[in-house]
This record gives structure tokens, C-alpha cells and sequence, in this order.
């Protein structure tokens, strides 16, 4: 495992771990507003997506696409979300965030300013959907990775 | 082509056109504050990523490195910056972009509050590397998809 001292995605897994393989883990985030947050991480220590081979790449977008796929079909959600940015922590993750027309901020990006006031009845119908989600990204990813 | 009305990356490129191949073309976006903003755009009216099948995920994110190794090579910007968010435009797009630790923004998001003012100087020396950029792009991509 390639690691680098002080990267906090080197030190722990940055979030509630869902499933774990061998080159990549899946995690829940707790991002206040955006209760359907997961990242893809690289276990690696990797800045930048084109410092995968081409088969790593595969890979680990195969996983992103099957994170996007269960949010979809477990969430409805009005848009999914997928980033890579690393300006922060510079190790290879991958946001997949369902949004909703309703949330605090869509259209704009979850990073952008608010656009209006968070609807907490909402959010927590979807955060009551979260043990279903994570039950069948761990179904699927055993499945994908068998 | 499957084509969507008052879709605006249906009914035009986008942006200064670098690219065009039969499922993706790639263009140049101008984006205040951040000369280096390049993005893929997919040919067909398709929402979301995981709406494409593996081949066309894996022909769509090849580009996607693509162009991200490109900006790297000529631009040695401090981060490159990866998302598709179609939360306005539904029309998969990948925006790459060449983060400088300079930059209004950085460690933000693009899509963030600024966190400085801009570096006009700075930019202008990237944007005088953009015709080389386009060059090196255009070259990459014929080369990829002959």
C-alpha cells in the first residue's frame, strides 16, 4: 500500500465504511444538508485520476457508476453528483452525491452558496433510507467484486 | 443521435470547439478566473453517467484522462479538478479543469466562494499556454481515436 504520512485518507477511511476491496472502499460521508453522500476512495495513495493504469481507472470507475446505480435506485434522487477535486486532501476519492431539486442548494453544487433554507422533514426521510442503501451497495459490491 | 428540445448541448458544441468525435467532443469553456477549463461533453442527450453502458463509460473516462494528462503536461497546474454535476444542464459533461493553488478559488471548489481576488497576471500566463494546450489536446485525441 502506497501511503503518505499526515493524509487523513491515508489514516483512516474518512467516513462510515461500507465495503472495502482490495484497491478501492466505499464510505458514507456526513455532510450536513446532503444526507445521500457517499465516496468512492482509492486505498492507494494517488493524486490525481490519471495516475491509474488504465486498468485501475476501469475499475474504479466501474465502482463509481455502481454506487451512482444503487443511489438512483434506492433514492430516486433528482441529479446525481460525481467529483474528483483533492484540493483539500489530495488522495484519489470520488463524490457520488444524490441531490434533490429541494435541497438547500441545487441547482448550484453542494460546494456553492445555499439557495435556499434547508427542509429537515425531507432530509430525514432520506436519511431514514440509508440502512436500505448501504445494505444493497454492499450486496452489489460483493456481487461486482466476486 | 438522441437529441433533447432546448437541451443547450444538444443544440450547440458548448464551447470553443477542440474535438469532435463520433460519442464525445471536447471543448474549451471560458470561465472567468480559471483559463485552464477544458471539458468533455457527450454526444447524445444522456443524463447521467451511469445511463451510458461500460464500453461508452470506459470510452468516455479514457477521454476524460485524456485530457486531464494533457493539462497536466502543459499547464503543471497544483490540482486538476473532475466532476460531472448536471444539476442545470442534464447533458453529461465532464468538466476538467487545471486548479492553481493561486487561484481565486483554491482549496475550493470553482463552483465556491472566492477566497482571494484574482491574479490577472497569473492567469494571463496560462491563458497565453492555451493555443499549445488546444494543439496538444487535438493531437492526444486523434492519436486516441485512430
Amino acid at each position: 500500500m502506497r501511503r503518505q504520512d499526515n493524509c487523513p485518507l491515508c489514516a483512516a477511511d474518512g467516513g462510515t465504511l461500507i465495503w472495502r476491496g482490495d484497491r478501492l472502499r466505499v464510505i458514507r460521508a456526513a455532510e450536513a444538508g446532503f444526507p445521500g453522500f457517499y465516496r468512492v476512495v482509492w486505498n492507494d495513495h494517488v493524486a490525481e485520476f490519471s495516475d491509474l493504469s488504465a486498468a485501475d481507472r476501469a475499475l474504479c470507475m466501474d465502482a463509481v457508476a455502481l454506487v451512482e446505480r444503487v443511489l438512483r435506485e434506492q433514492l430516486a434522487p433528482t441529479k446525481i453528483n460525481l467529483a474528483a477535486l483533492g484540493n483539500m486532501v489530495a488522495h484519489l476519492h470520488w463524490h457520488v452525491i444524490a441531490r434533490y431539486d429541494w435541497d438547500s442548494h441545487f441547482p448550484g453544487a453542494v460546494w456553492a452558496p445555499a439557495q435556499r433554507e434547508r427542509d429537515g422533514a425531507r432530509e430525514a426521510q432520506v436519511a431514514q433510507l440509508l440502512p436500505r442503501v448501504d445494505a444493497a451497495l454492499e450486496r452489489a459490491l460483493d456481487a461486482w467484486a466476486a
